[in-house]
């Protein structure tokens, strides 16, 4: 069952090392089936050299039953669960400990909005979770950290189709997207912009951020009803 | 029409993913034949491994119209005119997001002449131009972005051909030559020069522009009618 | 003898360029058969491209005695003799000059637990050894350098299993594991972590450590008998 | 003639992108034949893909003339002469850009002996010139810079068989062995070490030198009558 999202979240697994934002089995991307309410994931702890789509496990949204996959499903299968369920207009979500997107997450600090780069992507901000409770984290931790990121999104206001990432304090980054490819997309975007802003501030220590009016026209100029960038239809 | 300068627009363009100046469709070059009033240039968000020389876009200097090609030119297609039309001596333009170059844009910095590397290529400063207007922005903002390049180097007394490069704001680097791969080997540089100048500021912080004579020495050794760098007939 | 054993010792050895943890000839990785009371190890010098199986030396663990092989063996032999000694539970050892661990040895530096990537596999922060006396140094100084690593465990109730690997003063990393290709394992991590700490650092000078209760978790969840991650029969 | 030492000279300026030191043709390698008094030298501004055995050139070390060779040798020709008229022990030298060895240069900073891997290959800090004066410069500037490399080292009483690197002020690197292929091993050392440097300073900004102890005996188990490390036949 679900061949193709299978096919598409393996490709989106293996672009992972191909964009050099994992090492050894450090990262996990899913997709989901809405229609069918399945999410597609990658094994816990498999190599990316060995794997094939069979080895993606199928789980079921509402409930995080397996309902097809010899292995076992990545152990962070409880974060992806719990920010589909919460945001209907997510498709994809990768995680990943890139090593600047990391960076920023254990130093505890938002990524401002300090250049187009950014802007052309991401609304605003990545916001860095709180630190989670000993209580969260010593129940069921990974579901948690999904509650503590829809948490932080919800407590700032923030819309995840505009913020499509989140620094997890401690640990590191979670992306999104529409599928696969595009939150695959938003995790390499994301930690180009964690470099540069790490030495952006080096250089310019009180850096604000950038002016809203540059913000909104990059965010814009390809997003939204008004888009103009690329060779879509308009 | 053009077949030549679309070769050559494509293989510039193929080169900066070679020189890891770009990340996705990041970038994109342009030049053009004076003669007939012509601009090729890279078409919008299109991916490097895809492209070809058909897909280049012509585009009319004097008036931005497309006179050939399927595809929408690149977005920063004004930004190219706007430095091509008051700029007779410049035959090819880059513009990256490139990492280090990118930084000191964000920073909002003028990189320093701090060595021989820089010298070699740049008599003095790459300037950074001043933030936009909220006017600028709203209006046709990719010409504005030209346009502001043009007051940082008219308002500063600069002579393109000697500083072949600028940093916009909060934005990025372009970089020009006499033609396209000259326009590329110059962004190759000042993103090497960028990535220097960062660390040897953290060195020592309060580090002065290099002398004035060993920059003359450097830049007029390979510039200029006293050459005698390369191969060249003198 | 050993043919199994020096297959995997090669193999370990040219793991070491395969994720750059090694210039040269720097670096190497040795591993025992404990029932045998042998080490094998690579010889002193000789480039990764041209080392074979054969190149590898045998040498008695309680003795030193090279027992089989044409090469001498590694001059940091009697290093890594001291720390199987002392520490029964060490089935394989590397040693490299990578550049991020070695930054924090050069500094003098114990590396922080700064980061889930860290408590993943190592429980707490990777010690840096004192300076070595010039009486060590003078006399059997590799030997003495093992002693001072295992002193820097003693001293400060470390378990070389909780914790496999040291940052040696003034040198660099070591790294240890079950076997050769774990110990390799962890000094990749290592270095990652010794660069993702270097910039965490940069961007919250005071940083902390992370918290007890997210290093407990993320520490064993890996390991011991309540570990869940991966494909094992749990 | 000398077609041996043009092939050495060919493979070890080639080395020099095969190990990241050099951007487009910035870098040159050259070594000489005592006996004949005459050095071969890198052409200027030819490109590492196309360069051949035959396009080396041959210049006696004496004169500074070209007895053989269809092409104008390096710029940096007569920097390179001074230093083998004035050290007869050196027999390959090799200059380069390399980022990090270009950092140092650019601040203007010795580079301290800050560990093994430097104390493994250098005898000490590696020094940076003092900056040229305006007459150095406007007169014959390549082969001053020579000098100025020449006075370094006498002014501190310096053996350039013990230190084969220099950091020429606002330049770049300049290192040297007893052959070409030495000379380009220590330009890769001196650039990781470089690196490395930067940054454990700036983990441990008031960083003292390594212990003289330990710089001797580093670089003694190397060097020297006792040396100890290798395949050597002691």
């Amino acid at each position: 069952m679900l061949e193709q999202l299978k096919a598409e979240v393996l490709a989106a697994n293996l672009a992972l090392p191909a964009h050099h934002l994992v090492t050894f089995t450090w990262g996990n991307v899913s997709a989901v089936d809405r229609e069918r309410g399945l999410m597609v994931i990658k094994p816990s702890g498999v190599e990316y050299e060995a794997m094939t789509a069979e080895d993606m496990v199928v789980v079921e949204i509402a409930t995080g039953r397996v309902v097809e996959g010899a292995k076992k499903p990545s152990s962070d299968t409880p974060t992806h669960l719990a920010l589909y369920r919460r945001y209907p207009e997510i498709g994809g979500i990768v995680h990943t400990h890139s090593r600047h997107a990391t960076i920023w997450s254990q130093a505890g600090r938002d990524l401002p909005a300090w250049g187009t780069t950014h802007a052309d992507y991401f609304y605003g901000a990545i916001p860095c979770t709180r630190r989670m409770t000993p209580e969260e984290i010593a129940a069921d931790y990974e579901y948690q950290t999904g509650e503590v990121i829809v948490q932080t999104f919800e407590s700032r206001g923030l819309n995840p189709s505009d913020i499509p990432a989140v620094l997890v304090y401690s640990h590191g980054p979670f992306a999104w997207g529409k599928n696969a490819a595009e939150a695959v997309h938003n995790a390499v975007v994301l930690e180009e912009c964690a470099c540069m802003g790490l030495f952006s501030q080096q250089l310019t220590p009180q850096l604000p951020e950038m002016q809203q009016e540059l913000l909104d026209k990059h965010y814009l100029r390809k997003h939204g009803a008004n888009a103009y960038y690329g060779q879509g239809s308009s």
